[in-house]
């Protein structure tokens, strides 16, 4: 159509921004005016019950006080490596038959694939039972408890399994007296997290929880400790994000163990040269230990009450969940895809759902958050190194601050985001970034891919709403 | 003045380059035009006798003839870690009372402090004169030859010093068939290569002569060589440039050694340990690797009739001299100071100009050309990641390609840019890209520094004008 002028409200141009529907600017378009349409939609996806819950704990002054408290624990955190020890021994209240996994609780017949076959190698590695079917049948006898790793200050990556008899990471957060666990890295392939549970599987967790955990013991204490947040912040600008990609991590740690490791007298050469090179071979063994380093960070948050601070997302292939600071439940939400590349020979209809706890390194502000330390991972995950500096950028609106101990040096050496709002996600829209690996949806096949994906935001609408519910009218 | 209307030349209005003074686009912006004047300068900074020779060369087909075999023996080497060997026993030439130095060549009168304090030291470390006072009277008396460690095929950091005992890195181009030799790093603070030459100087070269360099020779050969393009190629996406970073290098070595020499049977226990733990305990042991496969590199491009390809870069602390793939001489100038950031203590006036053999990275393709992969570097050597990335692309404007086997993450994975043509940079006077070191310029004090510097434009007018001399009339 033709262009009529604008009538003559001002005796400027006007540049327009508008802010209502789309047909508002069109009118000013069409008079030959310029106008911008806002993008913009409701918070909370329009869903008022949760938009009135949030509107309310963005005024009110409570909930930034809490977060300040929680959030300042977090960065006050000062996780060191202290020991391996025996799950059964050291994690607290893993006395009797029982069987951590990653996420929120699920049960039994609810679990995914991998979950499930892992769970069944755990039951054959504890010998409770001799075989496949022995060891089904006493899991659905409800003879086992299985219970998230989560409720037992640990983490554990895609199914998540611990049991008692396997080896753990400890790590103290020495600064806030808390301890966090997590089991040890496999390696790729058929391995236990991926639900595989044949008999090399199991020979290698024996082999693990003989010969590898009692070395690394024996050479943390010649360390006596090993500070975690320096390492992870010097892997940060090697190119790692210490979710999915661990190399530098891996060989930083790698070159700590193998120099104490020779000096120290009480160490057989043939099981160090074992242990040392199994970890040499494994370029994502450090990933075990960034987990349980972010674990220890942000329980040292937990219990703040009326926080909106993520102290967790976890996935069990199922469900994914995220926990506040303010309080021990779960909102949960179905677990989504990944979008990422695969693996020759694989594609999207072998993959099961997001799972594991290692998404406790977004949380923490490490992970996809720290992306822009990381544009070669785009090979491992997909986009490219603009794509990897813009995840990190975004992250900023949905975070409490920067951490300044985890530096990004293509932004500058800026910190990376750090300490996710529940209610920032809610009212942008913005959900939180998550590197992952993919496992295939039935147990045993392992790793298929690895992707992006983002956590779903129904989980924070029910966290808002929580926390409003539970929030005291003001006097 | 108030505007004049521009005749009207054309219908259109005139959007107007001014390739000329400008005076001539002022007067189009006089009369209320636009106009753009093109920043533009002579090539050769306006030597006319360079700028003709320049013109003649850029004009010659049988230069990029001779660039393009000489480009592709670069693209198409191979190097390889075969060995560590005794300099004299291995480096061809090496007979007799002998010194090799960085840089081109230069009397020993005219040598700076560093380079001469660390010639003093090695004839301590050969025993050929029992106090300083006495090196340097043998010294005087010319019964010490002083030569280029570019003349042997060897190259050396700083100082640059090789004599006829000291272990040295032998790798060989695997896809040409030449050796190149380098020496091994002491590490950092008061060593040889920045002209300390005390007792704990020449012991720690007894103790790499005599423990580091047999292990290093025993581990090597359980390896059956290493291929250090993979290995290079991989530190890039770990943050490392190769030239002033080799952290991520360096351990990706050190996991190598440490698993093979845990491996090996001949290895006796207590000499793995010293030799890994000075490794890990020295982040820049790598470079002078990747100087070595630098120079066998380039050396595979050496003797190419009229090649303006660059082989090297190479400075004594008191001239840069630049070498290329058609000739064995050397162009020289004086040697630039280095802009950078300096140790807590020292400043600009402490400096030595630019000192060593290091360059030779850069003239590969790595160090400072491929500063987008290493925006970590800048804490080092100053300025900012924008920066890092502002001087990787600025040298695709001098260089024939990029090498595809060393790949830039942050540059959506394109190669570095590599093979310095003399003639770009007369052409354009941009002036190659170094990282490097800063050394005292008294003897012993070691590094204080480290930045960026820039190759003198005076050697690429004199390059240019030795190549159009010998290159025949055509027919």
């Amino acid at each position: 159509m033709s262009a009529k002028p604008v009538p003559a409200l001002t005796q400027q141009p006007l540049s327009v921004i508008n802010i209502g529907l789309s047909g508002f600017g069109q009118t000013i378009r069409d008079c030959g005016g310029s106008a911008c349409d806002l993008r913009w939609q409701p918070p909370a996806e329009g869903d008022a019950e949760a938009g009135w819950a949030l509107a309310r704990l963005i005024a009110d002054e409570r909930i930034d006080a809490a977060n300040r408290t929680a959030y300042g624990r977090y960065l006050a955190s000062q996780p060191v490596l202290t020991g391996v020890g025996v799950a059964g021994d050291v994690i607290p209240g893993m006395s009797g038959r029982i069987i951590l996994h990653s996420g929120p609780p699920i049960a039994w017949p609810d679990m995914c694939g991998p979950q499930q076959g892992a769970i069944l190698g755990a039951v054959l590695f504890e010998a409770w039972a001799s075989d496949i079917g022995a060891a089904r049948r006493l899991i659905e006898s409800g003879e086992v408890r299985l219970e998230p790793c989560h409720h037992h200050a640990a983490v554990g990556p895609m199914a998540g399994i611990i049991s008692p008899s396997m080896p753990v990471w400890i790590v103290s957060n020495t600064a806030g007296g808390n301890v966090a666990y997590c089991n040890m890295n496999e390696g790729l392939g058929r391995v236990l997290r991926f639900g595989a549970n044949d008999a090399e599987v199991i020979d290698r967790l024996r082999w693990m929880a003989k010969t590898l955990a009692p070395t690394l013991a024996l050479i943390i204490d010649e360390l006596g400790g090993l500070d975690l947040k320096p390492l992870m912040a010097q892997a940060l600008h090697m190119g790692d994000e210490v979710h999915n990609r661990n190399v530098a991590a891996s060989m930083l740690l790698l070159r700590k163990l193998s120099t104490a490791g020779l000096r120290s007298t009480r160490l057989e050469r043939g099981a160090l040269a074992e242990t040392l090179s199994f970890i040499a071979a494994n370029d994502h063994f450090f990933l075990n230990l960034s987990m349980a380093a972010c674990k220890a960070m942000l329980d040292a948050a937990q219990g703040v009450p009326h926080s909106t601070l993520l102290t967790a997302m976890a996935r069990n292939g199922v469900e994914f969940g995220i926990r506040l600071a303010g309080s021990d439940d779960w909102f949960t939400a179905p677990a989504p895809f990944v979008d990422g590349l695969f693996f020759p020979g694989y594609g999207p209809a072998d993959a099961a759902r997001d799972l594991g706890d290692s998404a406790i390194t977004e949380t923490a502000g490490v992970g996809g958050f720290a992306m822009a330390a990381s544009p070669a991972i785009v090979q491992f995950v997909g986009g490219s190194a603009r794509d990897a500096l813009a995840n990190t950028r975004r992250m900023l609106h949905v975070t409490l601050g920067q951490n300044g101990a985890f530096t990004l040096p293509a932004l500058d050496f800026t910190g990376t985001p750090a300490g996710i709002d529940a209610r920032r996600v809610l009212d942008s829209g913005i959900r939180p970034v998550i590197n992952t690996g993919i496992a295939h949806k039935e147990a045993g096949v392992g790793q298929v891919g690895a992707g992006i994906t983002h956590a779903p935001l129904a989980c924070f609408a029910k966290a808002v709403l929580a926390v409003a519910r539970n929030l005291p009218e003001e006097n």
